[in-house]
């Protein structure tokens, strides 16, 4: 894997998300953070259908900062699963380009 | 920004779900391949109610795939748009500890 200087790891990503908002984010408790995060899925929904590449791009970098905020507050280590799941290809039939068949895998 | 060894990039994430899965991705198109997304997002709210760690993290990690193949299917680069929204701080107040008020920002 490279990294050029326009690149963000995960864990960057993960910790910039916790230096801003953990403070709030654990008091506020992953039930309740769930919600915001459904409100953003909503908002990417809205945007796939109708907004601008811009706004599209923006509301998915809103849905992976509530992912990343669920995340902190609930322990999980985005890359530690994203390499656990998917590091070493597709999880249904482990080839770097998906082979399963259409009823296994959309 | 560091990358250890164990990191991984948000556009090498994406670039890595391209390929595993583009073929698909692109004749199930964006409204097919959302219903999978909420599926996932279904899962991860299972998982982080009565999940072990490890399975929620799992969760997580299938999440971030169906987003990562959303945008791919959109044309939307996950990186930029991180970049663009959070890269230099919250949002709402512009600090990497947000000070928002609790009513502008959970």
């Amino acid at each position: 894997m490279t990294e050029s200087k326009n690149d963000i790891t995960l864990s960057d990503f993960q910790q910039l998300i916790r230096e801003m908002y953990i403070e709030k984010d654990l008091a506020r408790g992953v039930d309740g953070t769930f919600m915001w995060l459904m409100e953003e899925v909503g908002e990417l929904a809205a945007a796939l259908r109708s907004g601008t590449l811009e706004e599209q791009t923006a509301e998915f970098a809103d849905v992976l900062a509530w992912l990343a905020t669920i995340a902190n507050v609930a322990g999980v280590d985005l890359t530690a699963g994203v390499r656990a799941k998917y590091g070493t290809g597709c999880p249904g039939c482990g080839q770097l380009v998906c082979q399963c068949s259409d009823a296994e895998k959309p």
